[in-house]
C-alpha cells in the first residue's frame, strides 16, 4: 500500500500535537520516570514493508504485551490442556481482580488478566529451572522479532518483584487451588522478568507478524503456530486484550490487540498487517491513550476493521 | 460461491444425525414443547443468493436475537447518548446477573444481557405508548426481513410476563437508579413481546444482511445504519453476544453473532454473508448446541473467520 | 432503680445541646420534613416504671423497627419452618444488598435486612387478604403497647410504595426463587404499611417489654412468646439489628436492638428493662445518631451491657 | 453452683454416646490424625471452682481460638488505633473470603476471620523479631492460664506454613494495600505458630477467665484489660466468633465464644463462668459439632444466656 507510509506519518504528526497524553504508570519508579512526550508507531504489511514514525525505535517495557507470546509458547507446550488451567472468557471486572478467582475455584478467566498470565507462565516454568524458562521466552521473542539484541530490563523486573504483593496474592491464591504447579516464587520471578522485556515498536510489530499471517512469519516462511491457533489467539486478544476496556477497544478500533502498562499496544489486521503503537501515558482503563487513538485513526484510514469494510 | 449450497446442505445432513442435541429451554411451557429434532440453516451471500437447508422456514421464538435489532433502533433514536444508560463491555458473569448492576449503579454492562436489553427497550418506549413502541419494533423487523407476515407469538409473551420475576427485579433495580424512565410494566411488556417475535432462519438471515454489508440492506440498497455503526454493532455482538460464552464463541466460530434461548443464532461474515441457524436444544451456557456447531463447521469450510484467512 | 429517672433526664439534657444530629432520611418527603431537633427516650424497668424524657410522646414512623414484631408474628405462625425462607446470619454487606440474594438462591440472610423482612411479611400475608394481614400486624402492635390508638401513616406508606423500586427488585428476585409465595404487590403493600406505623418512644418501649422479660408482657402477665424464643429474637437483634453497623452497635452499646430509618431504636436489657430512643438524624450507617449515643450513655450509667457488668 | 459438676458430667456422658461427631479437619496430616472420639469440657465459675469432664486435660491445637488472645495483646499495644487496620463487623461470607478485602481496600472485616487475625498478628510483630513476638504471645497464654508448660506444636505450625497458600494470598493482598507492615513471611510465621499452640480445655477455660470477669483474672486479682475492653472483646466474639455461623451460635447458644478448626471452643458467661469445650469433629461451618452442642446444653441447664434468663 503506497499510502501506508503517509498515513503512519500523518498520524504521528497529529498525535504529537495533542495536549492530552494520559498518565504514565507510577507504581514503580522505573516506569514513572519515562518521558510522556514519546510516541511511536510501526506497521508491517503483508509484503514486509515497514511504515514507521515517531519514536518507533525506542525500546520500552512491553509489560502485558508479553502475555500474547507466553500464551503462544504455553499452547505450543501443552496444547488445549492449557484450557483446564485458564479460561478464555472476558473477565468483566473493573480491575484486575481476585474476586473472580474465588468464585471460580482459582481458575483465572483468561490468559490476559494478571492471574491468567501467571498461570500461563507457570506452564512454561514446569520442568525447567526459572532461568531456563525465562531464557526460552526471551529467545522466542528474539526469534519472532528476528533480533538477538532484545533483552530484559532487570531493574524493572527487580522493582516489580519488590512491590508485587497483589500478584503474589493472586499466585498464592491459585496455588491454594492447585492451579499453579511450581513454587510461587519461581513462577512469579519468570513472570516479572518476561513483563520487563524491552522492545521497540518496530521489534514488536515484527514479532507479531505471525498472528496476522495465519501463523507463519512471512519473512522467514517459518510456521510458528497453526492457522487455526493464530485465529484463536487473535480471538482471545479481541475479547480479552484490554482488561475491562476490551469491549470499548473492539468497538472503537475493531482489531485484535493487546496493551501493556508500559504504554505499548500490538494489534493485528488479519491478512494485512501487524501493528505496534507506543506512548507512555495511560487512560483510566490502563491502556495507552495515544496508542489507542493511533490505532483508531489507522483503522479508519485503512478500512482494516475486522467488523466490516 | 458455487459450493455454498453444497456446504449448507452437508452441514444440515451431518448435524441431523447427531445424537447430542442439548436441552430445550423449559422455563415456560411454550418453549418446552418445541420438538428438539428440528434444525435449520440459512446463509445469504453478498449477491443475495440464499443457501438454506433443514427446517429453514419453520418459525421459532427469536428471544434474545431480537436484542440486536432493538439496539439498532435505540441507537437510531438517541445515538451515542445510549451509552450513558448501558455499557458495552462483556459482563463476565456466569449467569445473567444482578450483582453487576449493584456494583455499577444500575447501569447494565452491555445491551445483550437481559438488564441491558431492558434498558435499551426503555429507550424505544420513551415518548410512546407501549403498543406503539412494540409496533415500531415489529415493523422494523418486517422491513429488514422484507416480509410483512412476521408476527409476535402472544402466548409466549404472556407466559414470559407471568413468570418473569427475575426480569422484573432487574427492571425495578435499574428504575431505582433512574436508568429506566418509563413505568416498569410498560417497558417489560414491550420487552417480553419483542422477544416473542417468531421468525424462520431464512427471515432472520435476511433481516441481518445490513450488518454484513456496511449498514446497507443490499437487496433494496437502502441504508439502515451508517457503515461505522454496522461495524460497531458487530463488535458488540462479538464481545457480548453469547452471555458468558462469548469468549468461547469468538474462539471457536470467529464471527460476530447473537444467540437466543429459543435456539436461534444469527451471525455476520462482514462483506460476505449473513447467517441464521436454529436448533432448539441448548448447551450449558444457554446457546443452541447444534446451531453453534453449524456455524463452526460453516466458518471452517468457508474460511470466513474474521480472525484470519 | 431510684436514679433511672435522673439518668434518663440527664441524657436527654446532654443530647439536646449536641450540635451534631446526623441527617434526616430524605428519600421520601414525608420523612424529610420531620424536625431534626427532636429527641425522645423512654425506659421501662422490670416493675413497669416508665422513665421518659424529651419528645417521648411524639409519634414517629417506626420503619424497620417493625421488623422485630413481624418476625415475632411470623414465628408464631409457622415456627422454625420460617428458617427455610430466611437465614439468621449477619449480612456483611455495606448496603442493603441484592448481591447476597443472588449468591444464596434468593434466601435472604436474616429477617432484619429489607429482603428478609419482606420474606417474613410474605409469611404473614399467606392465607389472608393483604388488608387482613395488615390488620393483624397493627392489632398485635396495639396489644403489645396496650394502646388502641396506634395507627398507620398512610401518606408515608403510599409514598414508599410509589418510590420503592429497590424493594420491588428484592421482592421480585425472591419471587423468582419461590421464596415469596404471594403476589409481589400484596406482600410489598403490607410491608410498606407496617413500616409506616407511627408510634412514640413510650409506646415502643412498652411494646418491647416482652423481649426483656422472657417472652411475657409483665403488666398483663400474658405470654407473647416462649422464654427461648424471646432469647432467640434478642440474639438476632444483637447480630443483625443495625444492618452493617450491627457489630459496631454491639461493641459500643452492648444490648440487643433494632433501628429504623425514621430515627427510632428499640433495645432490650434482658431481665431489666425495655428501651426506645428516637431522634430523626441518622449517621452514615442509617441509624439514629443521637439515639445510638443515648443508648451508649444509658448502658454506661446503668451497667446493663449483656457483655459484662 | 453446687450442681455445676453434675451438669458438666451429664453433658459429657450424653455426648460420649452420640454417633454424629462431624468431620475432623483434614487439610494437614497433623490435624487429620486426631482421634475423633475425644470430648472434653471445662467450666470455671466466678469463685474459681473448676468443673471438668471427659478429655478435659488432653492438649489440642487451639487454632483460631488464639485469635481472641492476639486481639487482646494487639489492643494492649496500640489501643483503638487497631480499628484503622481491621473492622469489627461480621463478614457475612460463606467462606473465609478474599472478596471482602477487594471491596474494602484490604481492610479485613473483623479480627476473627483469617485476614483480620493476620493483620492483628502483624501489629504484634511490628518492632520485634518474629521470634520475640511469638515469645510474647506464648508467655501471655502461659500467664493467663497460669501454666508455664503450655507450648507450641512445631509440627502443626510447619505443616500449616507449607500448605498455607490461601493465607499467603490474604497477607500479600493486605500488604498491597499497606495494611500489613512487616514482611509477609514474618507475620505469617508468627500467625501459624500461635495458631499451633496446644492447650487443654482446662487451660483454655483458665486463660479465658478475665473476659468473664470484667478484665480481671480473679485467681490473681490482676487486671488484664479494662472492664470496658473486656465487654467489647466479648461483643466481637458474639458477632464474629464463628465465621459465617456466628449468627447461628448466638441464636442457639447465646454466649460470646470463639471456635477453632482444631475442635476447640471457648465461651464466656459474663460475671458467671468461663468455658472451654473440645471435640475434633467439625460441622459444615467448621465449628466443633459436639463442642457447640455441649455449650447449648450447658446454657440451657444453667440459664446463662446473655439474651435472657
Amino acid at each position: 500500500m503506497a499510502d501506508l507510509d503517509a498515513i503512519v506519518r500523518e498520524i504521528a504528526e497529529e498525535l504529537r500535537a495533542r495536549p492530552d497524553r494520559g498518565e504514565v504508570a507510577s507504581y514503580i519508579p522505573e516506569l514513572a520516570r519515562v518521558d510522556p512526550n514519546q510516541f511511536g508507531l510501526a506497521v508491517i504489511d503483508a509484503e514486509g514493508r515497514v511504515s514507521a514514525a515517531g519514536d518507533c525505535d525506542a525500546p520500552f517495557s512491553i509489560q502485558s504485551v508479553s502475555k500474547v507470546f507466553t500464551l503462544t509458547l504455553a499452547l505450543g507446550k501443552i496444547g488445549d490442556r492449557l484450557w483446564r488451567r485458564v479460561g478464555r472468557e472476558p473477565s468483566g471486572s473493573p480491575f484486575n481482580s481476585i474476586v473472580q478467582l474465588e468464585r471460580e475455584n482459582g481458575v483465572p478467566r483468561n490468559p490476559f488478566i494478571n492471574a491468567g498470565a501467571i498461570a500461563v507462565t507457570d506452564v512454561i516454568v514446569s520442568g525447567h529451572k526459572p532461568r531456563e524458562a525465562l531464557g526460552e521466552i526471551l529467545r522466542f521473542m528474539q526469534f519472532l522479532a528476528d533480533d538477538d539484541s532484545i533483552a530484559i530490563d532487570d531493574k524493572v523486573a527487580a522493582s516489580e518483584q519488590r512491590t508485587g504483593f497483589r500478584n503474589a496474592a493472586l499466585a498464592n491464591y491459585m496455588k491454594s487451588f492447585g492451579v499453579i504447579e511450581n513454587p510461587v516464587d519461581f513462577t512469579l520471578g519468570v513472570y516479572y522478568h518476561h513483563c520487563a522485556i524491552a522492545m521497540s515498536c518496530r521489534q514488536l510489530a515484527m514479532a507479531t507478524r505471525f498472528l496476522a499471517h495465519s501463523g507463519v512469519q512471512p519473512s522467514t516462511g517459518r510456521s510458528v503456530v497453526t492457522r487455526e491457533r493464530a485465529r484463536r489467539i487473535n480471538a482471545i486478544m479481541l475479547t480479552c486484550g484490554h482488561y475491562d476496556g476490551s469491549g470499548d477497544f473492539a468497538y472503537r478500533v475493531g482489531l485484535p490487540g493487546k496493551s501493556g502498562v508500559g504504554g505499548g499496544i500490538i494489534a493485528v489486521a488479519p491478512g494485512k498487517a501487524s501493528i505496534a503503537a507506543w506512548s507512555p501515558g495511560l487512560d483510566a482503563a490502563g491502556n495507552s491513550h495515544l496508542g489507542r487513538l493511533a490505532l483508531e485513526m489507522l483503522v479508519k484510514r485503512t478500512g482494516w476493521s475486522i467488523f466490516g469494510p
